[in-house]
């Protein structure tokens, strides 16, 4: 922890953890603080987000002070703490922000805009701010970025704007594929085989159609070949990542938001389609989104 | 329940199931009885495979007498009572038969085999039966089979052999999505709504990449525009259904064997590509099938 006084926090708070960061004023991290109380422990045990963000931030409160909050994410979302209506992509990311109604005079809460498009209807909430963030940390950007995560997100940007974006459920099916189907059975616990992933890919961007094959395959080539589970596991990624891939095409300029154990695999499927991405870690993205939102928000 | 005197015991014996019915001579179902002692709750719980049966179908018994039963399934698995080595396509189906060790004088079980494929890897145990079944109560049909299911199969059959075939994990897949995703949020519980149906097949026929995109839309769609819990169901299950037509492209002569709720959505898609399918009842085809190997394996 540095000693740099504490000008304002930015919290991170999506659907499962709250993340905040109290910030310098020249924007640098001086302490950290994480719960789990996302959005959904909170709606469902009765809704008082204050006290969950009060409890955490405590330490850094300053008697007679009242210090400005930057916050992203799910707490926006209608279940959160205000609801904060989506702007309409095409649209630049991150702003507008709401205004928290809160007890305290000791915080002031801002809450980001999540973004909506129409056709095809998409949603976002806090991936919004990530993009912010890159365009604040690579001014002029222009070009793909993928967000990997649970629910990744595909964003195309020009003139500092989110054009379109695209939502992929591949975390998700990912984790459901290999801790609940058939599947578990078949493939090993944490473990990476980049040949076995590559292979996968390559299937998936050949016939994205045999997906639910490919993964079927892996199960009888378990009984019938000795498959090893972690060949398995990394097979499935591959062809999760590569049906993504053979959806969006990418090319050009490519980023990737997140952290590394989620963009490695996409930075290595990438590599292997000729395109070398631009790396960005997720909590500087966001930390710079939200800084982009407090300087505009309080006029700094 | 019929007075016919029982000549021998058709056993569908599933992962989760045990399906027996006791059938005359001439292959007229006289008594059904049905269990939830699948391969799975008797591997799990000491593997004593004939206790479960005799139970079953102890009604059935004359003192005396050795009742011919016919079984096909996981049975013959591994973890099953005794492991019925893979027959490999092209192959006839539903030969052969291995005789499973019993205490019982009363009871004589043979097993049928189940089918694998070399490249690419695939197994079947239980299907290869009902398309025995098939190819006995339609003698020379050749063409694609579907057999809709937790793990859907396609055969194709000529010269009244299996000559390949290949599994999609379809029906796993929507039962995770639907009641362990966000989708659980969106979806209805059971109902249907065709025209939402229908524009799933049309949307994966048309990009099948992009599944868990469409997927996630049906969220955002819920959210943005109040999409409908039953469309919403209905659309993804054409989603998941699309996808697999786009891989097997099916033409020609096209049966569906399964229960009327599997195979109706199976029916609907390929009626909307032109193909009408010929249905064959799942019970009418399994007992065919055991009925064909019951008259090889006792010389009848």
């Amino acid at each position: 922890m540095s000693t740099d006084p504490i000008a304002w926090i930015a919290a991170d708070w999506g659907t499962s953890n709250l993340r905040c960061c109290a910030m310098s004023a020249d924007h640098r991290v001086v302490d950290r603080a994480e719960s789990g109380r996302g959005m959904q422990a909170i709606s469902t045990g009765g809704g008082d987000f204050e006290a969950a963000l009060l409890e955490l931030i405590q330490r850094w409160l300053r008697p007679g002070e009242t210090i400005p909050i930057s916050a992203c994410g799910m707490v926006g979302a209608k279940q959160g703490w205000i609801e904060v209506p989506y702007v309409t992509a095409p649209c630049s990311p991150g702003t507008p922000t709401h205004r928290a109604p809160t007890r305290s005079a000791q915080i002031s809460v801002s809450i980001h805009a999540g973004v909506r498009q129409n056709d095809p209807a998409d949603v976002m909430r806090g991936e919004e701010t990530q993009i912010a963030g890159l365009l604040a940390l690579q001014p002029g950007f222009e070009g793909l970025v993928g967000l990997p995560g649970t629910h990744t997100k595909w964003a195309t940007l020009a003139d500092g704007k989110i054009q379109s974006f695209q939502t992929f459920m591949t975390g998700e099916a990912f984790a459901l594929l290999s801790q609940h189907s058939v599947l578990r059975l078949t493939l090993a616990p944490e473990s990476w085989d980049e040949t076995a992933f590559l292979e996968g890919i390559h299937r998936s961007l050949a016939s994205p159609a045999d997906l639910l094959s490919h993964a079927f395959r892996l199960r009888a080539e378990s009984l019938l070949n000795g498959l090893d589970g972690t060949a398995a596991r990394s097979r499935l990624s591959g062809l999760l990542i590569g049906q993504e891939l053979a959806a969006v095409r990418p090319s050009g300029h490519v980023s990737l938001i997140g952290a590394g154990a989620l963009t490695r695999p996409y930075q290595t499927a990438l590599e292997a389609l000729g395109i070398k991405a631009t790396l960005v870690d997720s909590e500087a993205a966001t930390i710079a989104g939200l800084a982009v939102a407090h300087l505009s928000s309080d006029g700094g």
